[in-house]
């Protein structure tokens, strides 16, 4: 199965071609069945101009990538009567000038604003601070702020690009925070790769934000750098690619069991790909009751005789899985298996490897954009399927975790986050999509779904309660005042 | 002279008395006389409710700060008839919940916004930043962003109050430099003194922002954390503590001297201080062709045989002031002296010091918020008084320099501020009064003319070019499309 025929034409791939032609009947017929046949799809048609017997259009398509993209570009220059003046990119002008800003909570337009929120009023605050440093969560934007600290070592798919290039992601993610849960986010994008400066570093700037969220930073660094900041500094540090996945994970799973009718300490389950995402997905499922676990890597099966010298991360992984230290490669793994999660590449997985797993088995396949193996090839013997993409039932998206996560441990003002307050995080989610609606095209609510935020959010705050790491005890507004 | 008799009642310490009392013919009259007697000036009186024969008013009231607004509260307790329900304070009140947010630049509300903001779309964005690192000044907000960067060791007149304490005044310049020149800015307060270790974090964290904007950093450590960052990342990096108050002293200078029609080269300038400010501001007079500084601090006058080992930064001062290396204090220092600039403490000097200068003499007490001499004081030989405060006239104000210099460098995506950028600065702000305007009350334009920012950002954009600092040739919109 070749990548191409994976991808579908989308917006994320938009271009706007600007061509100018002669205005006649029959002409645009042309042009659109070019870009269609050429597997273009039409998102807008804008006329521009009319000049003489020409008209200029804006040509809006949805495209499969750049290489599509100039292809068809390639095509419509074939054809004599149509010159092409421009072609703009919609995605990059999207990005001009970045996708975040500042803003003040209020004006400063008289000189009584400035000698309030700056000198010589805002001398008392800090005096304040000083005196009762508790107050900096009351005072400052520190309650509602969160860091989203990077090395650009694991960006997406992309790998280790830098910190530049993984600034347009971090912004993403500080708007999906905003927008999804008014959660004020700030990108740092760190131009070192050295472990113990990163967490260094993540000290030092703590001060002003109330959580870190550690991102696209590869293992087994991830795993050293949040291990020791979670020691070391008194706010939440949550690093998404291992958590965020795990517990949207899990919460798709809890969904799953209902339908297929199973119980989490009766399952054997094969998780292909050893990384970030792959332990915490392991951790957060053996948590959960998931005692039979098997893990593969590049190496195939991995098992307790392995050398993992310089991994003890992984070393750690095997002892606490695959208790029966099964050898070999993905297929033989599967024998059996009642749910695999895939955190790998690329069809790496067969319609026969799957037809080994059990019946009611349950498959996860969320490499992105191709997973392991694309749904129109599952079994039957597989009754619940989900991905990491959009154009498929099952969307197994962090979005659905990090921003309530987030919001929930701000509004209490947590010291930290802990296991059960991951568990009852994935909880919330599930707990989104009553039971009667549950179907196996269904186990998992849409991004969109605002109750996901809410849902998530409160029973983080209310965890972090009962767990004893809230400096809140409830919420709800402060009035700060001096009493008389 | 004491110290309460020179502050003002004003907003930034305005407080709102809740007061019910009986609503019977002279009652608010007593309440306000009472209010007044005691020095307090009522700024507004609002009904909250009237409750049978009683009414319930919110007093606000400007104070002199918390001790006076607790002698108000205590003499309108002595009323009997009064009953203070509740007192806040408007400047708490403005801080709760910290005073910026982080903003999305447009919404996510659909599927489609978010594979063009985050997965899969701006994967291409990363993508193409790898490959061609300069395109982050055009895809991200580093090229409207800076850092604002401080330890907390020097916070206004407040000393070393750390990193949370400081947070407030980082936000009010983060909302200055928004509300003035539309520039974003980030606080990063910082929880560490060591030089190196400030170094080594601003460097890591620099690929996300366009500038630094070092602040209230205690001195000497300032002088090395700015020059090694000079030395060592791509981005302008400016402490304002020295260069901003530098650049306004000159801009001051500069309108003074065309009002008492006398030439750099001949002034005798004091400077009272020798830190951050006082060594900056020597630096840039040196620069614009001041041959005679005399410095004062603790010790005494500044002069060549003291003991400096500790502190290289003031033995330099030294070595380039004081040609004649006279001693002594700062009565000697002021005889014959045509120009004070004060950055020391309040009531240092006495109105027979300044008898001792020379005709058409220029004072700038600019200690806040009690200057080095009240303006009250003054003798006829000083024909200009400028100080740091708002109520007199010519305030000497950093506000007037940072924002137009952050939209200037950024403009032109600048590498780096040099000296005579700085220079073009300080002529931009005094170039905002005509000369026909000019008059010893006049020196300085107000922070709130919106001339300052426009003259200051342009003239530093086109110093940045002269001096070939800049990324950019010219200013103006990127339009990002694929050429056909």
């Amino acid at each position: 199965m070749s990548v191409s025929k994976n991808i579908k034409p989308g917006v994320a791939n938009s271009i706007t071609i600007r061509a100018k032609y002669p205005n006649t009947t029959g002409m645009l017929a042309k042009i659109i069945n070019t870009i269609s046949k050429n597997g273009g799809d039409m998102s807008a048609i804008d006329v521009v101009s009319i000049e003489g017997d020409f008209i200029v259009r804006d040509l809006t398509i949805n495209t499969k990538g750049n290489d599509h993209a100039g292809k068809i570009i390639e095509k419509l220059n074939t054809l004599n009567e149509v010159n092409i003046q421009n072609v703009s990119d919609q995605t990059f002008l999207l990005h001009l000038g970045g996708k975040i800003e500042v803003n003040s909570t209020f004006d400063i337009s008289t000189r009584d604003d400035m000698s309030k929120a700056y000198t010589p009023g805002v001398g008392r605050i800090s005096s304040h601070i000083h005196q009762t440093p508790e107050a900096a969560w009351a005072l400052t934007t520190k309650s509602h702020t969160i860091a989203i600290v990077t090395d650009g070592s694991a960006v997406l798919g992309l790998g280790n690009i830098g910190p530049e290039a993984a600034l347009p992601v971090m912004e993403g993610k500080a708007m999906i925070l905003k927008n999804f849960a008014n959660v004020d986010a700030w990108p740092i994008c760190l131009n070192t790769q050295d472990q113990d400066e990163i967490v260094d570093i993540v000290k030092a700037i703590s001060p002003g934000f109330g959580g870190i969220n550690l991102e696209d930073i590869s293992a087994p660094r991830c795993f050293y750098i949040e291990q020791r900041l979670k020691q070391e500094i008194d706010i939440p540090v949550f690093h998404d690619d291992q958590h965020g996945t795990a517990i949207v994970v899990l919460a798709a799973l809890i969904n799953s069991l209902k339908i297929v009718n199973k119980k989490p300490k009766d399952l054997k389950v094969v998780i292909a790909g050893v990384g970030a995402a792959g332990i915490a997905c392991s951790n957060i499922l053996m948590d959960f009751g998931v005692k039979n676990i098997i893990g593969i890597d590049r190496q195939g099966i991995v098992s307790k005789n392995r050398n993992y010298n310089d991994n003890i991360y992984k070393k750690n992984f095997a002892e606490k899985t695959n208790p029966e230290n099964i050898k070999g490669d993905l297929k033989k793994a599967l024998k059996n298996a009642d749910c695999f999660i895939g955190l790998a590449g690329p069809n790496i997985v067969s319609k026969e490897m799957l037809k080994q797993m059990r019946p009611q088995s349950i498959v996860f396949a969320l490499a992105n954009p191709i997973p392991e193996i694309m749904p129109e090839l599952i079994p039957s013997n597989v009754k619940i399927m989900a991905t990491g993409r959009s154009d498929y039932p099952n969307q197994v998206n962090n979005s659905l975790a990090f921003p309530g996560i987030f919001k929930g441990i701000l509004e209490v003002r947590a010291k930290t986050i802990t296991d059960k307050m991951k568990i009852s995080a994935a909880k919330a989610i599930s707990s989104v999509i009553p039971r009667r609606l549950l179907s196996s095209d269904f186990i998992i609510p849409s991004v969109f779904d605002k109750n996901v935020v809410k849902s998530v959010s409160e029973n983080i705050a209310a965890a972090a309660i009962k767990e004893g790491v809230s400096r809140k005890k409830k919420t709800g507004v402060n009035y700060y005042s001096i009493k008389n």
